[in-house]
C-alpha cells in the first residue's frame, strides 16, 4: 500500500548497545543493523543509536536521555548472570524503582535448570519492578519490557528472536516511501541542482550517497517522505535533472532506479 | 613492551557516526568496527559511539556533548559537498566560530579539479575558521582537525586513510594489557567465583562474553587492565577456578588462552 497520510505521528526509536566489548574492537557488533533494517521496515524512525560500555553510571543516565526524547528504547546487552552484565539493575536505578525477581522469569528459569538452577542463574530473573518478560526461545533467560524500554539480550540470534517478538506489541508510524536513483554522475556536478530541489520539496528528505569501488565511483539519490505525492514529484525532478545534465557518457546518468 | 605505568592518564575518545543511511538500514556501518579496533591498538579509550541523523540541531549538540566528555572526538561523515552535508557547518556553530573558506583546502581542490571546480565543490573547503586541515589521498576533499576534534569522511577507505594519518598527531595514552580464556563452561556455572576475583582485583576488569554458534556454545573470559602484575595475578585466578571447577568433560574447561 503506497498510500501514507501525512499527518500520521512518526514513532520514534532510541537505541542502546552495551559492551565494553564493541568499543575495545573485541566484537564485531552485528545488531545495529538488524535494528536499523527491522525498525524501518515496520515503521519506525531510528533516531539514534549509542553504544556504551558496562559501566552501572553511563547506562542509567544513556537511558534516562533517550526515554525522555523517543518514544521507544530498545537496550541489547548485560542481561546475563555475572557482574558486568548490569542493564537490568541500572534500569532499575534509571526509573527509580526496585530491583527484584520476577516470578514469571524464575519459573521459566526453574523448569530449564531444574537442579541445576543456582544463585547465579537466578540473577537473570531479577528485574525491575513491574516488568513485563520477553521470552527467550534459544537460552531461556528472558529479557523484558518497563515503560517504553525495551531489554534485549545482545547475543545476535538471541536479540533477533526477542526484537521479532516485541516489534508487534509497539505501536508503529506511518512507513516512508523511499525511491532512489543510482548515477554515475558525481556529487560536485549537481549538488545546486539537488539542493534547489530539495528546497522546493520541504516535506520529503532528499539523500546523496556516493561510493567508491574497484568498479568506480557511483553514487544513490535517496529520496523520502511520507507524503507519497510529495516523494513522487521530488524523484522525478531528480529524474529529470540527472536525464538533462552532460555527462561524458550520458548512459551512466541514470544506472538503476528502484 | 608489557610494562605500563598505571598512573599514566587514560585516554578518552567519543566517536560521532554522522548519517541517516546507517540508521534508516539503507547502508551498513563499516567505520565503527575499523575506529574500535585502532583506537585500543593505539593506547585510546573509545568510551561511546554514537550514530546520529545529518539534522545540524543533533549534530551541534553531540559535539558539544560529548567533547566535554572526552579527550578527543572523531566524527565520521557529512563532509562532502550535497545539501544534506552538514557536519562542518554544524560544528562551526558547535564551537561558536565563523564557517569559512580554508585556503589550504580551496589550493588542493583548485589543484585537483582545475576548470571543474565549481561553487559546489567550493563548498568542501568550508570549515570553522581556524582549522588544520586532514589530507584525503583517495578524493583530495579534505577532512579537518580544530580544538580536540577530528572530522573524517564517511566513505570508509576514505575515513581509514585520514584515521590513519591522524592517529600519530593524538596523545595516546598506556594499552592495556588483554588477557583471554576460552571454555565451554557455562557462565550461570562460575559466576559467582568470577565476581569474587573481580572484587579481589578492583584495578583490573574481567569481561565474560558468551557466544551460541552452530558449533556449540563457548565462553570467553576476558582480563584487562594497565596493571601487568595485577592482570596477571587475576588472570591466573580465573584460570586455576576453571581448571577446579567441575565439568561433564573437563578437557573443554580451557579451550584455549590468548
Amino acid at each position: 500500500m503506497n498510500s501514507v497520510n501525512k499527518n500520521d505521528k512518526i514513532t520514534t526509536v532510541g537505541t542502546i548497545i552495551i559492551g565494553d566489548e564493541i568499543l575495545s574492537g573485541r566484537t564485531v557488533d552485528q545488531n545495529l543493523h538488524y535494528i536499523a533494517m527491522k525498525l524501518e521496515s515496520k515503521g519506525f524512525k531510528l533516531r539514534e543509536v549509542r553504544v556504551i560500555s558496562d559501566e552501572t553510571v553511563h547506562i542509567v543516565r544513556t537511558v534516562n536521555e533517550l526515554r525522555a526524547a523517543n518514544d521507544y528504547v530498545i537496550t541489547t546487552g548485560g542481561i546475563g548472570p555475572t557482574h558486568d552484565d548490569r542493564t537490568s539493575e541500572a534500569i532499575a536505578k534509571a526509573l527509580d524503582v526496585p530491583y527484584v525477581i520476577n516470578e514469571e522469569a524464575l519459573e521459566l528459569l526453574r523448569k530449564y535448570y531444574q537442579e541445576n538452577l543456582n544463585q547465579n542463574r537466578v540473577k537473570m530473573a531479577k528485574m525491575p519492578m513491574g516488568a513485563d518478560i520477553i521470552t527467550n526461545p534459544v537460552t531461556i533467560a528472558p529479557g523484558f519490557k518497563i515503560k517504553n524500554i525495551f531489554v534485549l539480550a545482545g547475543v545476535p540470534n538471541i536479540m533477533q528472536a526477542m526484537l521479532d517478538h516485541v516489534l508487534p506489541l509497539m505501536n508503529a508510524g506511518p512507513r516512508p516511501m523511499v525511491k532512489t536513483i543510482a548515477t554515475k554522475v558525481g556529487e560536485g556536478e549537481i549538488a545546486d541542482k539537488l539542493s534547489a530541489i530539495q528546497d522546493a520539496y520541504p516535506s520529503v528528505q532528499i539523500g546523496s550517497y556516493p561510493h567508491f569501488s574497484r568498479e568506480g565511483h557511483s553514487l544513490s539519490i535517496v529520496v523520502r517522505g511520507y507524503d507519497v505525492l510529495e516523494v513522487d514529484k521530488a524523484f522525478s525532478e531528480c529524474k529529470q535533472m540527472l536525464e538533462t545534465i552532460g555527462g561524458v557518457d550520458p548512459s551512466q546518468n541514470i544506472i538503476k532506479i528502484f
